[in-house]
């Protein structure tokens, strides 16, 4: 498999399915669609959607199955960017490359346009088909806690607290567990309910989801450090100006890299039920996100 | 039937279920949990739950398959008057008699309190029963349509960039409908659905929930005017100090009274497939919102 080229035609096809759910950019009130569309239409790398194709496929599953809740956790991931660069966030002026939704439009289109694609994505979500084992109550249930106060805003709120303040491991671990890995655990934990997955494959989705997801997020911490701006798309070494808690920070860059090496070794592991050729994509997209370099 | 009696009943029921739906204060992260109870436990009147249970009532369904959805309407009503009370929006220091979110804890947290509401509506919608005739996904797909792009936040956006702007009524229509009635439209027709009413009823509920929902905000519009910021528990006069477009600055005031009548007309006339008794409840909300003081 060459992973380049999947990963090309993994983003075209979720590009055009977002592209069908998404009122059309003309549409009444247009400053709002054209807001949610700048946004959605970033040229972001679409991980979380792809990861949650993959997992479905490990579990033997159809991607047009999956591909709703690709979708939906997409929106989700998009709304939570949009929010998070608002002033009275992040305040972050540029993101994937181009400046964020609050310097094109406004502020308060900016808040809209993500409570907007927080909104569509629970909408997609109920476009998606129930399976045997997984109703449609119980995909809604695992959008909504995984975005929710305990999980993802959660991790926003203590990144938030956390500023300037010295950080223990586990506090900061709390942090990534939250902002970053719930969503990502969800992805693929959607991908194999949409493959109406059995008990002991989605609990082994769940392992690597957790692994993949702190490991994505001490490597985003790394490349803050490590990349430059341009490389990154968005502000580099922002961490550390705002005194952000991050893996480097608090265990330096090389125990860092030794950290996401462990964690993603870690989720190979936890992919041990599936046969290799089942799980051939999680394990090349869990070595391909070690390895980035952006 | 007492009327006053009713209400203060039902505003218990809704309290207390939506304290059961929300995670504690202290839980963590506390700061974004107790910002959440301070905006929805506020002394809402919770006319929107009211209705969604009273319609379950005239469809003669049971008030507990009713109340995940009124709960999760009430949530949406609050995650919106959050953002609509940010800096970046309507600007607003007070909202039911107390400093709005985020005078009392920050600009930061009042966004992501409001995005956490929104979130849990959604989760709230995933405890409440399937019917026969409205399944999982219908529900799910009533309340994000309702909230979304096109309905709750397109009457928000519309509703600022009319600021300042001279509005023709069908203008005006279009955001009041979006702002304001879809929301409450939903409510009644989310009460009618957990009876799992028949097209018939659900149609004349949809019927009723138009007019009432318009009625409702052309009220407001002359309360805006006529009330003190103590009596409404809300800044007074801000829609003209603000040059928002209001019925009373497009028809003037003594033609906004009689819209509301007529509307509300409208809205008993819709009626008409239930008993009396049936629907004795609707018709007394409906009465009770035209001649409201605050």
């Amino acid at each position: 498999m060459n992973l380049k080229t999947y990963l090309v035609s993994r983003q075209k096809l979720i590009d055009r399915a977002l592209d069908w759910y998404l009122p059309k950019a003309n549409r009444k009130p247009a400053t709002l669609h054209r807001a949610m569309r700048y946004s959605l239409f970033a040229g972001g790398k679409r991980l979380r959607p792809i990861l949650c194709l993959a997992a479905a496929e490990a579990c033997r599953g159809k991607i047009d199955n999956a591909l709703p809740l690709a979708c939906a956790i997409e929106c989700i991931h998009t709304y939570s960017l949009v929010h998070d660069d608002l002033p009275s966030m992040d305040n972050d002026d540029f993101r994937r490359g181009r400046p964020t939704c609050h310097k094109v439009f406004d502020e308060g289109i900016a808040v809209l346009a993500g409570d907007a694609l927080l909104t569509i994505a629970f909408e997609i979500v109920s476009r998606a088909k129930p399976r045997p084992r997984y109703d449609m109550s119980t995909l809604l249930r695992e959008v909504a806690v995984a975005a929710g106060s305990q999980r993802l805003i959660a991790g926003q709120v203590a990144d938030l607290e956390a500023e300037g303040k010295k950080v223990k491991r586990r506090e900061l671990q709390f942090i990534h567990e939250n902002k970053t890995a719930a969503i990502l655990q969800s992805s693929v934990r959607l991908g194999a309910m949409s493959a109406n997955a059995d008990a002991r494959k989605l609990a082994a989705t769940t392992q690597f989801g957790q692994h993949l997801g702190l490991a994505f997020q001490v490597i985003d911490d790394v490349l803050d450090v490590t990349q430059t701006s341009e490389r990154l798309g968005k502000s580099a070494g922002k961490d550390v100006a705002a005194k952000k808690a991050t893996y480097p920070a608090v265990m330096g860059l090389q125990e860092s890299r030794v950290e996401a090496r462990r964690l993603t070794s870690k989720g190979h592991k936890a992919l041990s039920v599936f046969s290799n050729r089942d799980a051939e994509t999680l394990h090349a997209l869990a070595n391909y996100l070690l390895e980035r370099e952006y």
